[in-house]
C-alpha cells in the first residue's frame, strides 16, 4: 500500500491488518513515532472535523501538520493546475492528506506525487479513512465483521461514507437493509456491481420490522438541498428519524449499535445520546487510532 | 478548578495561587511539560491576537493545537448543534479554549465537554484570562493586590474585561474611579452587586484630579459602533484620551502603571508608550505566563 | 545580520555564508535545534505556497509556527496600528516573518520589533528569501554565481522575484538578457542603478537565438491583469512561452537549469517538465533549506 485512495483498492487482508494495527495504537502496545515527517493536509473543500481528526492524529504521533483550508490564498486563485500544486507540495511534505470537491482528485494526486495520497473525501465518490474508521467501529463493537446485519439510513444516493462502506465490508458477506427516500436510494450501479455478489441487499424495509434483526444501525444526514421540492422533504424527512422510542419499543438486540459519520442534524433524536445503542462519539474517537495506522503504516512508521 | 469560566467562580486564594504558578513559570522555577497533550481552539469569534496568546503559551509547553478560527467550514454551518460540537472536539484533545459571541457557551461546553473548558470570552460577559493576566500585571508592578486605587477609563458598559477585572479585584478591597462616557457607564447589576460590596466604587471624578491618587490607570476603547449618535462620540472621544502630558502634568506616582488589553486605536497616544508609565505590551507578554499557569494547572501538568 | 529585509542589505560575503550554511543543512551535516524558538508568521497578503515553505523549514527544525493569513480576524480590523501589532507579536515570538502588500512594511516592522524580522514579500519591492533559493539553486546546478548568462523572461517590471535576483547576482559580474513585452520591462531606476555598474544588460534580444550562451533561463509569469488592453495580452503572451521544442532546437548547454518562482499558468508548457533542463520544482524544494539557513542563523542556532 502505497497511497490510500478508495476502499475498491483494498483487499480483506489489507483491511483486517489496518485494524489491528489500530487496535494496538489504541491500547498502546504499539506508539508511532513520526517527529521527523511534515504532513501536508490540503482541504481544497474545507472541513474543522475532518482536519482536526488528522491533525490530532498527526500530533499524537509528534509528527508536524502544514495546512490548506480552502483556496482563497492558494496558487489556484493564480492559475496554477493541481499537478503543480501537488508537484510543488510534494517537495516540502512527507506525505499529503487532500479532500477535493472533484471526483478522482486523489487517484490523479497519486500519479504525480512523490510521497503517499491519503484521500480524505474527493466530492461524492470516496472517503475510505471514515470507511475505515467505520470498520473499526463494527468489529471494536461486534467482534467480527463477517455476517453482520447492517442497516442504512437516509441518504445513500450522494453519501460518500455509504458508498465506501459497503465496499469495504463486501468482503465479509454482510446483509444492508436499504432505509431511504425514494429518490435517494443506493445507485444502481453499486446496487448491481458484480464485484459485490456475496452482498445480500435487501430493498426499503420497513425500519421498525427490522430492528431486532440488526447488529449496525448507520444513519446519514438527509440534507434539504438534495430535495428539489420542498414539499417532499417535510413529507419524508420524519421517516427517517431515529428516536430512542423507535428502538425501545421494536425489540433490538442488546448488542446494537448506532453509527452516524457526523455532523448530525437531528435524524438522530438527542434522547438516543444516553442509551447504550448510541457510538456516533466514540466513533469518532476510533478516528484517531485508523489515522494513526493509516499515516504510520504509509509513512513506514509502524513497527 | 477543572475549568476556567468566570472570574465569579474563583476565589481569592485560587487567583493567588494561579499568579505564584505564573510568576514560577516566568522566571522558569516550574517548566511545565504538555507535550503528550492536544488543545482545541474554538474560535467562534476569531482573534489573532488571542488565539496567538494561546498557541504561544501551548507551544512553549511542548503541547499541541488545533485550531479552529470562524465557523466557515466547520459543522456548523450544517446544522450541527454546539453541544455536538462540544463532544466531538472533545474526542479528539485534551482541553478546549473557546471563544463564542454567545454569553454563557464557555459554561454550557463545561457541562457537555469530558475535558477542562477555557473561557477565552464568551459575547460581552467573560474573558478570565485576561482578568487574571491583569492582576498578575498588577501584582507584578506593585507588589500586592490589596488597597490599590485603580482607574477604569473608556468604555465600562460593553467592556468585558472591565467587568471581569471588577470581579476579580473585589477581593482585595479595592477602589475604583470609574471615567466613562455618560453612556458607557457600569451597568448598574455590577455597580449595586452585593457581592462587590467591599470594593469602593467613585463616580466620573475628573480624570486629571484623581491622577496622584493612582496605582494603576486602565484604559479600553471607546469604539465608534457604540454611539447610535456620531457627533455624540467626536463630542466624548477625546476627554478620554491619554496624553503623555495629561499623566505628567499631573503628578502621578512613580509606581504608576497605565494597562489596556489592546488593540488600542487613539485613547493612548503613542508619545505614552516611551515613558515608564506604559505597560501594555508587557501586559501582553504576562499573559503567556498566565495562559501557561492556566493550561497547566487544568491539564494537572504543573509540579 | 539581524534582519532579512532586502537584497540591497546584504553582502556578497554574506550571501555565500547563507548557501554554504544551505548546502550543510541539506546534507545533514549541520542540523539546526530551534525547539525552543515560536516563529510567528504574520501573512497580510496570505500565500499557502510561501506559508508552507516557511512553516515546512520552522518545523523541520523543530520550531513552533504561529500563523496569521489575512487581516480578516487581526487587530487591523479594530484599528490598531502596524506598530502596534508589530510590538505585542513580538511580545510572544523569537522571530517574525511578514508579508504585507505595503512597500517598506518589513523594514518599518524591524525598526519596532525587538526580534529578528524576515521580509517575505513587501509588495512589488523584495522577497529576499525567494532570492537567496535561487541563488542557491545556481549555484548548486553551475557550481558557481560567477560570470553567470542569465535570460529573464516574463514580466521583468513588477516581478519582485526578478528585481532581488538582479540585486543578489551584482556581485558575481553576470550578463542578464531581459526578455520581456514591452511594457513590462525592467523599471529604469533598476537598469540604470550606479550599483549594478558591474552587470551586464542585453536589451531585448530574441530568445531563440541566445539560448546557445545561456546558464540559467529564469521565467516568470506575465499576469493577464497587468494589460490595459486585453488583446495586447493575447498578442504578446505566446512569444514569451518556453516550450520543450524552442529549447531543443536551439542547442542549449547542457548545463542549462530553467527557473521559476512559481505558481506557472502557461508559461512553461508541461512538456519541458521531463526534460533534464527543467529544475523549478526542485527550486521549490531548495526553499526549504535557504529557509532553514535563514531562521537558524538569526536565532543563532546554527552551529
Amino acid at each position: 500500500m502505497n497511497h490510500l485512495i478508495s476502499m475498491r483498492d483494498i483487499k480483506a487482508g489489507d483491511i483486517e491488518q489496518m485494524l489491528l494495527l489500530a487496535e494496538k495504537i489504541e491500547s498502546g502496545k504499539v506508539k508511532p513515532d513520526i517527529s521527523d515527517k511534515v504532513c501536508a493536509l490540503l482541504f481544497y473543500e474545507p472541513s474543522t472535523r475532518t482536519i482536526f481528526s488528522f491533525d490530532t492524529a498527526i500530533k499524537r504521533m509528534n509528527g508536524k501538520s502544514i495546512i490548506m483550508a480552502g483556496v482563497e490564498s492558494s496558487s489556484v486563485k493564480k492559475g496554477e493546475t493541481f499537478a503543480d500544486t501537488i508537484s510543488t507540495v510534494s517537495q516540502y511534505s512527507d506525505l499529503i492528506v487532500i479532500r477535493s470537491t472533484v471526483e478522482g482528485a486523489a487517484r490523479y494526486a497519486s500519479e504525480v506525487s512523490e510521497h503517499p495520497i491519503v484521500n480524505a473525501g474527493d466530492g461524492s465518490n470516496q472517503h475510505p479513512s471514515q470507511t475505515l474508521l467505520d470498520l473499526y467501529s463494527i468489529k471494536k463493537t461486534q467482534g467480527t465483521l463477517e455476517n453482520l446485519s447492517i442497516a442504512l439510513v437516509g441518504d445513500l444516493r450522494f453519501g460518500r461514507t455509504i458508498h465506501s462502506l459497503v465496499y469495504g465490508l463486501s468482503h465479509f458477506s454482510p446483509t444492508f437493509y436499504l432505509v431511504a427516500p425514494s429518490h435517494l436510494r443506493l445507485p444502481s450501479y453499486i446496487r448491481h456491481d458484480p464485484a459485490l455478489k456475496s452482498v445480500n441487499f435487501i430493498d426499503s424495509p420497513n425500519l421498525a420490522e427490522i430492528i431486532p434483526n440488526l447488529d449496525i444501525m448507520y444513519v446519514t444526514r438527509v440534507q434539504k438541498e438534495r430535495f428539489v421540492d420542498a414539499e417532499e422533504y417535510e413529507k419524508v424527512k420524519n421517516s427517517y428519524q431515529i428516536t430512542r422510542q423507535l428502538i425501545e419499543e421494536n425489540n433490538p438486540k442488546q448488542s446494537l449499535k448506532i453509527l452516524h459519520p457526523l455532523p448530525r442534524v437531528n435524524e438522530i433524536t438527542t434522547d438516543v445520546d444516553e442509551t447504550k445503542y448510541a457510538y456516533y462519539f466514540q466513533q469518532a474517537r476510533n478516528g484517531l487510532f485508523i489515522r494513526q495506522a493509516i499515516i504510520s503504516k504509509l509513512l513506514g512508521a509502524a513497527k
